[in-house]
């Protein structure tokens, strides 16, 4: 189930959901477990499926600039700058924010994969790091792909098996414009081989890929399955905002999933994908909020009440992805979106990943059936709701508190080292 | 100024700003007004220029039905039961939440107008109660229009003057197309005579007015220029999503404010209002939530954030409503749009009415520049880091709590009556 109004949870030794029930059921008698009483509404951890998280760095940095004009004076050259210790920093900083709103797994794309990992591990939080495999102007202190790739892999390498469960390591392409296709098709071999879940940026704005379909004289989704890049069992597309219907068709054939934006691409004025055609294709769907440059924060509860109001925008239908599947996007769908049957839904044998809301609160006011809750959770409630949350049986947020960060500290590291960042 | 790094703030002995200045400034010594000393960053309370508040009681009813079906079957039918008192506590809850998220003044459309201005006096937050004016199915115990709009009158008369410097009541027309000729002009020249605020529902969807534009021969806001709708000095136009450049010019010259309601809009597929030509045209623009039944909430800073979210989705520029323009909405713009030079910036002789948020967050890490600050009240901040709230000099918010309403009562009026509506 998606929203359970409990009553209690049993979590096995290892983390694991092994019971939910209402406030009416006794508890099931044991010692092989914990449970862990409480009110309020729970939900299952909120999963965000793509962002760059350690860019809470550059948060509100050039705003409102042209986008060529922010990437190339604003962006780039700060992230040149950046190294492992300023990505942690980021990363840890980021990791409060997440936690506090509820988001307990979130799919990173950044440099220095391994300051990430580092940084979700002191956290106590969950994640799926993929290296973003990147060959870019003032990007060649990363290496070329090949040693980028190398490096990820060796990475993944470390943490497969059960190293520890609330890290993967998977791997990444940036797009399909900024690397050869070799890399491409290197990249997609490597996470074949392993099982690694592979992601890539695809369609994000109009014209992105024009140069690349002119000269393969087909979209880029197409020339992607041509290459094999969606040959792996998990591939996770971020953004696909630009996508024909035969795009649209490739996705569904090929089991590719879609990391939707809402927030970041209207922001940046990419366009508004086409979530409830994806959705109507049986295409895996779940949100990411991109990294704080361009959203600017990481409040996953924004992207889920985004997300509808833009399909009825796009649509002009008033009905269009209504509240029971909007909430759907931040817990089962962003699970699916990264072939992560263990996260995302309170039932047995998951990950006991919990958000509990205090709801003794006007936003939850009237409420006379089943469906308001669902309603008000998506067009009313808010990250503020957020009162408690669990990783894998763990508290790691207590009544709005983050026990796991200082983060006192975290502000005080990124503000120093965004300082350095801005004066290079 | 809109947005203020307190420093302190000098409010004399009516409430009125006498002073703003920062921390290093001793303030003006004298017995003739009350200093408050105050650290983080200070706001003008916020506007909401356009709301039918007391709709806290359909909060969340009968969600993603078709528009038509749901006013069928669940707004009209409710609303036709509810009495003075249920609108009195539907108010009061609403009150709490607009203090809590540091909208201190709200310009309200709803039945029972005096029930509306006894909550808002207990509450201690500030309104301009416009009576809406309506002829409807299902709402003829309201009266015809001309005893409706004598009832608005004579309120208006006892709340002229300075009865309660914190209430004005203005006049409402529901819309064009649900009240015949002589009623828009009766209330217009009832308006004109009186300098009272008129407020009017202006193609909020695409075809509402297609009858009446059939039959006269001329758009909406044409016909309401050709009868001397617009002739009051303050004329507020609510929604107007569907204006041609004619329409515009027509706002122009006549000094026709809009109440933008972005997630209302969007929400119920009606459309993207043309916000940035408004701006361009000198057209005066604030933000309203709409009510909480078609919004859920009445959170003004989630409409600040999505009206330059909206405004790029519209016209495919990343630029397009920056973040000094976006706050200037809920602030100045509110107080433009509703004719009051006495609200919504920060200087001596406005009102008093302050908002201090609490910035030692994520949400304002890292600032570099002034204009990170801004940046960050649009894009990253919300109304949970509102702490503190003044209307008219007097505390009524402090450290996140109201003071001046009985929430957990409020919560349950509003429950018990909401249950009494829905079942008849």
């Amino acid at each position: 189930m998606t929203v359970h109004r409990p009553g209690f949870v049993d979590v096995d030794h290892a983390g694991r959901i092994e019971d939910v029930g209402d406030a009416t059921q006794p508890p099931p008698a044991g010692t092989d477990h914990t449970t862990q009483r409480v009110s309020g509404v729970l939900l299952p951890g909120l999963v965000n499926v793509h962002c760059h998280s350690p860019m809470t760095l550059l948060r509100g940095s050039g705003e409102d600039l042209p986008l060529l004009q922010w990437l190339e004076e604003v962006v780039w050259p700060r992230e040149g700058r950046m190294n492992a210790d300023d990505t942690y920093w980021g990363m840890t900083l980021a990791c409060a924010e997440l936690l506090r709103f509820g988001v307990t797994t979130s799919c990173e794309m950044y440099f220095y994969p391994e300051a990430v990992v580092d940084a979700v591990r002191d956290a106590g939080s969950r994640c799926v790091v993929t290296a973003a495999v990147l060959v870019a102007p003032g990007m060649e202190h990363l290496g070329g792909w090949q040693s980028q790739l190398d490096t990820a892999i060796g990475l993944g390498d470390r943490y497969a098996g059960d190293a520890d469960p609330r890290v993967e390591v998977g791997l990444a392409a940036h797009a399909a414009y900024t690397l050869p296709i070799e890399a491409l098709t290197g990249i997609a071999e490597a996470a074949g081989q392993r099982d690694r879940l592979l992601q890539i940026h695809v369609a994000e704005s109009q014209h992105e890929g024009a140069e690349l379909e002119a000269e393969h004289g087909k979209s880029v989704p197409a020339l992607l399955e041509d290459i094999g890049f969606f040959e792996p069992r998990r591939v996770l597309a971020a953004h696909s905002v630009w996508l024909s219907d035969e795009d649209l068709a490739i996705y569904r054939r090929a089991g590719v999933a879609v990391a939707h934006c809402p927030q970041s691409n209207t922001k940046l004025a990419s366009g508004i994908a086409r979530v409830t055609d994806f959705l109507e294709a049986g295409i895996a769907v779940g949100l990411g909020t991109d990294g704080p440059a361009s959203n600017n924060d990481l409040d996953l509860w924004e992207e889920a009440r985004l997300a509808p109001l833009l399909q009825r925008a796009r649509t002009g239908e008033a009905t269009a992805l209504p509240a029971e599947a909007a909430l759907g996007l931040p817990t089962r769908g962003g699970a699916q979106a990264l072939g992560r049957p263990d996260l995302g839904v309170l039932e047995r044998g998951r990950w006991a990943d919990l958000v509990r809301l205090e709801t003794a609160d006007a936003a939850f006011v009237p409420m006379l059936t089943d469906r308001d809750l669902l309603a008000h959770l998506v067009w009313s409630a808010s990250s503020r709701h957020v009162r408690d949350v669990w990783v894998a049986g763990r508290r790691v947020v207590a009544n709005g508190v983050v026990l796991t960060v200082d983060e006192e500290r975290a502000r005080a590291e990124v503000q120093q080292r965004a300082e350095r960042l801005a004066t290079g």
